[in-house]
């Protein structure tokens, strides 16, 4: 495509840079801020830039924070257990619930020798220090990854790992589909999936 | 949904302001974001607001320029007629075709009574003036609308004020399905559609 404006044509790079939008929608979403006020695209702006460049990760947790202190334990009112995710998106889903009140902790990402993510590449070493340091206070690990081959990877590779620290390890109860991510499963399924949580076991059932 | 951080907060409140964008993919974006290079925040945000605030229309034929002199006449090699449309992407489609090398006139919208646009809302005036202007080098006028209900409106409309200037009016081949966006069509339709254009005839065919 040719753009009659350069100005155009670096808005449409730049928007077409973020995942799944491709040059026709870059184009839409550019056209439509040139009809908006300026504040809308002031706006917009001044945010991405606040969140990129203020946003911090919890030491202990690795949630995303405006603040390094860990929120966790001000914020939760269950400290027996940690709800284990892969990210952000899975941890606003499971919260959203209203089903879950203990604290979280995001390991970064699963285990996947394709994109060549392993266990070292994860805040995994993190988590086991976090339950030892607790002094027995962490009594239960909630391993709440997607129902995919690399989610169950990581699930077996924690459960290995935590053995050793003498937690119990559930899982969140497999009402998602197998195969589906958990990021899109309804709040209802995902409630009763945290409400029924089992025993983790490394073998299919 | 609840955020972990204000940041985020606002970062998913002002994307999410962006036509087509939900909450969901609004928080995909900015987590995407944070996981990419501060350039990359820092080159999208500059884009948008240059594009903002640097972008300029000309007076003439109302086209997105970073100028607001007229390109038209030196950019095309055929300055004997006006392609209509109602904004930027069709502009742009249709030159993409390649199959066109004349001047463009750009509405800014169809008549909408729903909508509440009327003649008096979209550059109709300021084509007529252009070919009366013109002294007889225009020679034609493409109406290249989409065929909808508003296209053929804004269609007749046109038709009847163009009348007493004299110059010769077409319309792009209904080469692209009825009801369809023009936007949408493919390179060779709507190429095709402009080589195959007719004399414009006010009742339907
Ligand atoms: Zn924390
Ligand atoms: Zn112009």
């Amino acid at each position: 495509m040719e753009f009659p404006s350069e100005l155009i044509e670096e808005a449409v790079k730049e928007i077409s840079k973020l995942p799944g939008i491709g040059k026709k929608t870059a184009l839409r979403l550019a056209l439509h801020l040139l009809k908006e006020q300026e504040a809308t695209t002031e706006n917009l702006s001044a945010a991405l830039i606040r969140l990129r460049k203020e946003t911090k990760y919890c030491g202990t947790c690795h949630v995303i924070s405006h603040t390094t202190d860990c929120t966790c334990r001000t914020i939760s009112r269950d400290l027996s257990v940690i709800c284990v995710v892969v990210d952000t998106p899975d941890l606003l889903a499971i919260r959203s619930t209203g089903q879950y009140q203990g604290m979280f902790h995001v390991l970064g990402g699963v285990i996947s020798p394709i994109e060549g993510i392993g266990p070292e590449n994860l805040h995994i070493d993190s988590l086991v220090e976090r339950i030892n340091a607790s002094a027995g206070e962490v009594k239960e690990v909630i391993l709440a990854l997607s129902a995919t081959m690399e989610g169950d990877t990581t699930c077996f590779y924690l459960s290995r790992k935590l053995e050793k620290t003498g937690v119990k390890i559930t899982t969140i109860a497999r009402g998602i589909p197998v195969g589906g991510e958990l990021e899109y499963a309804d709040e209802v399924t995902l409630g009763r999936s945290i409400v029924t949580r089992t025993n983790y076991t490394s073998g299919h059932i």
